[in-house]
């Protein structure tokens, strides 16, 4: 069996059916890329109740690349967890196994967590009714700056939607990027675009550490 | 202090922080009306960690009713909890009594829990930024049968985004809408607004029991 565990947004948001899952699985590979600040918390409370043997720590070139066919033999033969921050399949790329794993036969289970989409959307107070489609602002490269953040705003906004903006990170680097940073890069998309629709008087809603104790 | 407490989709959701702070509130106020299938279960969850004198379970009524400013001035002195299942502040109304709550100087905080709105995007596979505006579908009412689910279906089609639909509950009559009922009510939507975007071909996915075991 192969599961996909959520850890939830901070380390004590791990569920007791989470728990029962990592306490009896063989083998435990958690996704070490797709947040920074838990991973040192997360790991004492992994420490407390699992034993650290079967525990390995895996980056995005092992979840992304080759390596999944190792994960689905020994799933085949035993219950392997994939544990992922947040919920296992917002905005991870983890599915792509998981269909591979159907695929061979492998039976697949999914434990659920909170999730920094319905989580920041409740933490803003809005309705989750009023959110049109989201987005993520990424850090401009070199010879790349994409207004596609603004666009989705835009169209949210002519239809009266809230609009959701996920920022972006750099784990490999250390980079996580803020909300004034967001903020600059959305002032730079409206001079490039000129739509009227951001200015400094406009009304927006930074979210951090959300799930933390200091949310 | 007020604690708005997520309960998650099913009784092991259950988090460790948010056993923690059930454990430790002088008294809790479980919301028993946004779900139904789960409070029999979660009961025996809850009696298994916390003490059983503390717990009230409350309907809409007492929580949407004047019964708040019973709540807030017992959490002015003590630690009181409202229990939600799901994330506290999706699609339910108590963000009402947490800004009540903050005008009269109480301190709040909020424990997330996976919600059907991750889960749920999560279960389907699907690109959680290509979801659009959500809707509920409701059981039409004797005088009142609205097309709006389908309207938002439209206006999402037309820009390539997955719509998400929640189906009704009416909890007081034990009523819960089945994936074939919102199909049938989607169905007549296409015979009155007869814009072709629905018939017998078109892809759906239905969801249920997400969060459950046999999800």
């Amino acid at each position: 069996m192969l599961y996909f565990v959520g850890l939830g947004l901070s380390s004590k948001d791990i569920s007791l059916k989470a728990l029962d899952v990592l306490k009896r699985a063989d083998r435990i590979y958690v996704d070490n890329y797709t947040s920074l600040f838990m991973n040192s918390d997360f790991k004492v409370v992994l420490s407390e109740y699992v034993d650290q043997a079967k525990v390995s720590f895996v980056d995005r070139e092992f979840l992304e690349g080759e390596d999944y066919r190792r994960i689905l033999k020994e799933a085949a033969l035993r219950d392997i967890v994939i544990a992922v921050i947040g919920d296992p399949f917002i905005a991870t790329t983890h599915i792509f196994i998981r269909i591979e794993a159907e695929k061979a036969g492998i039976p697949t289970k999914v434990i659920h967590a909170p999730s920094i989409l319905s989580a920041g959307i409740s933490a803003t107070g809005l309705q989750a009714y009023k959110f049109g489609k989201s987005a993520t602002i990424v850090f401009p490269e070199e010879e790349f700056f994409s207004t596609y953040p603004y666009e989705v705003l835009y169209d949210n906004l002519l239809r009266g939607l809230h609009t959701f903006f996920f920022l972006d990170i750099k784990v490999e680097r250390s980079r996580l990027m803020r909300v004034e940073d967001a903020l600059k890069l959305l002032l730079r998309m409206e001079e490039f675009e000129n739509k009227g629709i951001i200015d400094l008087g406009a009304l927006g809603i930074g979210l951090g550490r959300i799930g933390s104790d200091n949310e």
